[in-house]
């Protein structure tokens, strides 16, 4: 294990390096997938691509789960699975030039061993998982207080809040207020340090397999917006909180399914 | 003018060094105002007493407009207003630790001729005015492209875009994405280093007044979220972005009046 998080570790570093260079050269070549909004960039792939050959290098017989390439889906969860999102915001990327992460989950006969969330413009990954604890660069997470709804800060999808979907505005509303970073793993490292109360969007397991894994190493909850177990296959409805705020939002969802 | 600078500057740094003192000393209490969501900590209250002491002290005649200590209103705009905004995003200040900032404007016989947002935890002081232009620390800050709303991203109001006040959801619609930060200050210094297409909020004259100054420096156009001037009196609906972005907005903002 120890070795593993070392090489996971290296090249969540490199591919770092390797971002941060295409933003310093001005070599971004963006194009976009399934509508306009949705954006990708030769940067994406090219670290789609290391990660998948730094994966293979190391266990020729994992598999391989991710956001770019064609790597969007599997059938079978039996032996080691790497789920990557090479670049997650990409949007912001592009034109924020912050507010992006790499992502890196390893799956061990289906459950979720490991997770690093790396924030590469702040120099901050965020690493761990339920038998090791978490740790921010070296110094380690505590578990987050239980705070409550009202009293805490409450990341949100756009298209979900906009049209109320699960009653996500009456969340908001009961939160001490409603942030949109255009980052998933943004939104559950902040969960991780304690500066969400929860989260409420619609990802693809790329988005939420690494952060899943650490914020549920530090005590708090995710699952389908319904309360059932989440697939981690295509998109989904997703919540995730405090225990305290997520047993209200799922309370609250259940009144109300669009 | 170089003097005045100046002296602005040593007081956003040695305010920045106070409330960094204060959160690494963990020493906030927290308070609130109007209702649950409305916050003010010992801090927001010591800073403006900061700056009302030293403005009197460099010019004893100048009048303050600052959004804590009962200098919240102005009846004459005639001579020099300093408008202080001590810790704008006072909810993230509190419950993030980061993603608020210090602003101060300086406005002469009704006019803005100075503005000042100070990034604290960033380090970055975004500074200048219509004559001598925008600075980043040091950095001349180049006039942004005038991107058109679909082809970047829009700061947003969280109650404006849940009641499509104005028709803001379909802003959001046609924006590349919504972004809700928490921070009118970072949202404007956001859109003068060209990372917002602009911005939509319900805000105080301490929210805008300096960003304001320096968004209109860099060719932006801001105004009430019909079109008429900004009062600089009480909160007023807030609409900002680059000339095309503004203009496709404020049709749309008239479509519908809520």
């Amino acid at each position: 294990m120890q070795i593993l998080i070392s090489e996971i570790k290296y090249w969540m570093t490199e591919a770092g390096e390797m971002i941060k260079t295409a933003l310093f050269d001005d070599a971004l070549t963006v194009d976009t997938k399934s509508e306009r909004k949705d954006l990708v960039t030769n940067v994406d792939k090219i670290v789609q691509t290391y990660f998948a050959q730094k994966i293979l290098a190391f266990d020729p017989k994992a598999k391989i789960l991710g956001e770019e390439n064609g790597q969007d889906h599997l059938n079978k969860w039996n032996g080691r699975v790497f789920i990557i999102d090479p670049i997650d915001g990409t949007m912001n990327f592009v034109l924020e030039r912050e507010n992006f992460c790499i992502m890196l989950a390893v799956y061990e006969e289906g459950q979720g061993i490991l997770g690093f969330i790396y924030d590469v413009i702040k120099g901050q990954l965020l690493w761990g998982g339920r038998d090791i604890g978490v740790f921010l660069n070296e110094e380690r997470v505590p578990q987050p207080a239980n705070v409550s709804l009202k009293d805490g800060l409450l990341g949100m999808n756009a298209a979900m809040y906009a049209r109320n979907s699960h009653n996500a505005q009456i969340m908001g509303d009961r939160a001490m207020g409603v942030r949109m970073s255009g980052c998933a793993g943004l939104e559950l490292m902040g969960m991780a340090l304690g500066r969400r109360v929860g989260y409420v969007s619609n990802l693809a397991p790329w988005d939420y397999a690494a952060g899943g894994v650490l914020i549920e190493a530090l005590g708090m909850k995710m699952s389908h917006i319904t309360g059932r177990k989440l697939k981690l296959d295509g998109r989904e409805r997703f919540l995730a909180g405090t225990p305290s705020a997520y047993e209200e939002m799922l309370a609250l969802s259940q009144q109300n399914d669009d």
